[in-house]
């Protein structure tokens, strides 16, 4: 077997972690013997053993003069755990076969310089563009200092996410749909609008079996989301995860009657008419909020895109033309002025689900505004 | 070589006759003796000979034994010229190979029969899809009877044709523009809105080294197209292709006035507020127009579906984000009303030109109203 075709095991091991170790970035590990696999493990929980020690762990032969694969730089430094750089070279493995580098500031590199300081060979860069999207959340986090955040919509053909009066059920078909509560479940949020609230009345649950549920925000300046709303309900009931409700409404007794119903408040400033976005990050960062999936409707998704707290955009295509001046689209508010000041997007990857399209970008962050 | 590899070059050969021999097929063919190419040809412009006699003309040695690679069924009745078969006959090719049957009632399976009949081996559906989807136009036509419509429009990655002022250039960048430009020389005629005329005054030419004009036709129900237009300077030009305005405005001096300067006026009655434009299509027809191109705004776009006049989509999705309620979308006027009342598309196909993609769908005319 080559390089890659192990580190794709190791790959693959790194997401069965995927919504288990936040704020820790997923990551899998095999040894290989004489191009034979004797060991595999991956970081399988927020403060437990890391993919190497696991794999290590699981050796069914003595792992001297093996090769490691390890989908991220071996960690040299203590937190939680002891560094795996110490477990590897006591190991007696002569080889690491790594895909990307770690881009804690604590690793960035010491982690390779430890190995081959300690005479183990290195090689770097083995699917590393797999691999560094597969910890995209944890990239950013740990550079950025603020959530990841996923705007996500899904529009027919010619750009309508729903018909004037508001249905909108349903754009996509059913493996779109699916995939979609997949990512519900590999974000730490889902964020929407007040107006999604009061129309749509959603659950915003995952609803893939043994799927976690994220934690709902709702951006509602005025507090105008109903108590009676499932995601209010949802809030007071054991398992469903909480909801946190950011608000510029300083009415005490309005704000209580959520909070008896076990929401969180968040109070905000105003900013351009909507609550602070860019606060709004700070609080969920240090809330430990690490990433948000943003199913919000034309207004918000514009006023995120204009504070800049976008950072990648998932645009579902489905084959279907609805029409209409006053059909509603997946980006709205005052939009730009001018071609020239369009807000550009890089690195596009399509997907197809079913007869559907998904297109996902990042949001080039050189040309926003401020 | 493979049969597939064979075909490959007569399709290769086939699209030489682009735009040169409608309302004729674009066809290609190859003859092969022991595995080796010893005659190619293809069907070059209208009236002149078919592809298999020119390959049989141009063999460098005695087709006798030989194989014909042809990327549609020989024809086998007295048209602009005589029959395919009796001359494949002749020369004692023993085998044919075919990519699709020909939907001309008149051939359609029995060009087949008569080589069989001979005596030749025939082997048909070699690469089917790839020959079919180039003669789109051809078996649309000799099937319904009416001009094959093209919509096409560029819009942003949240459905956005332009800025809420108008503001347009450019949505897509260089390769994409370029496609655009091969296309206007594809189909026999380009059709716009008389709002596009007005505000962009666009020449519609074909800016392809020795691509061919099209015949640009304004959808124009009360006759605003300003005499100074550059569509209409062009039509007084010699080279540079007519130019259509279909109109439902009676008054003669006005339209006197647009011929004088070398456009021809189709005067039609009104559906649904604007032109009639099953019977724009249908006058399309009667003088010979086997294709329309449809650059048109988001009015015309949505009547031309609502009519039902339109078979395939061109989506080309540009990774920029514009925003704005006002902003312009591809399709727009009443729209409908419910999503279960959405135009269906159908076999999608990406492509991708540079930054921007293009998914090509065709229009599920069992989905149409009426």
């Amino acid at each position: 077997m080559t390089d890659e075709r192990f580190m794709e095991i190791a790959l693959a091991l790194a997401k069965k972690g995927m919504g288990r170790v936040n704020p820790n970035p997923m990551v899998g590990a095999v040894i290989a013997k004489e191009g034979k696999l004797i060991g595999q493990g991956f970081h399988e929980r927020y403060g437990g053993p890391h993919a190497e020690r696991n794999a290590l762990r699981n050796c069914k032969e003595n792992p001297e003069g093996a090769v490691l694969y390890v989908t991220l730089e071996p960690c040299c430094h203590y937190g939680k755990t002891p560094p795996c750089t110490g477990a590897i070279i006591k190991s007696g493995i002569k080889k690491v076969v790594t895909a990307c580098s770690d881009p804690n500031p604590e690793v960035a590199g010491k982690g390779i310089d430890t190995l081959r300081t300690a005479g183990i060979e290195v090689v770097t860069g083995i699917l590393r563009e797999e691999c560094e999207r597969l910890n995209e959340v944890f990239f950013h986090c740990i550079q950025k200092n603020t959530p990841f955040v996923v705007m996500k919509y899904a529009m027919t053909m010619d750009g309508k996410i729903a018909v004037a009066c508001g249905d909108s059920k349903w754009i996509t078909g059913e493996e779109a749909r699916e995939n979609v509560h997949l990512d519900r479940g590999r974000y730490s949020s889902i964020m929407v609008g007040v107006r999604t609230v009061i129309k749509d009345n959603p659950l915003l649950t995952c609803r893939m079996s043994g799927g976690r549920n994220p934690i709902r925000i709702v951006c509602d300046t005025n507090l105008y989301t109903p108590l009676e709303a499932a995601v209010v309900e949802l809030a007071g009931k054991a398992g469903q995860g909480k909801t946190i409700i950011a608000t510029s409404c300083k009415d005490k007794e309005k704000q209580e009657k959520f909070k008896q119903r076990g929401c969180e408040i968040i109070v905000l400033p105003k900013e351009n008419g909507h609550i602070d976005l860019k606060l709004l990050m700070k609080e969920l960062w240090a809330r430990g909020i690490d990433s948000v999936f943003l199913e919000g409707g034309g207004t918000l998704n514009f006023s995120a895109l204009q504070e800049g707290i976008v950072n990648k955009i998932q645009t579902y295509i489905a084959p279907k033309i609805l029409g209409g001046e006053k059909a509603k689209t997946p980006v709205e508010g005052m939009g730009v002025e001018r071609m020239a000041d369009c807000i550009r997007l890089k690195n596009q990857r399509i997907t197809r689900f079913g007869e559907d399209f998904l297109i996902e970008s990042e949001v080039d962050d050189t040309c926003l505004p401020g």
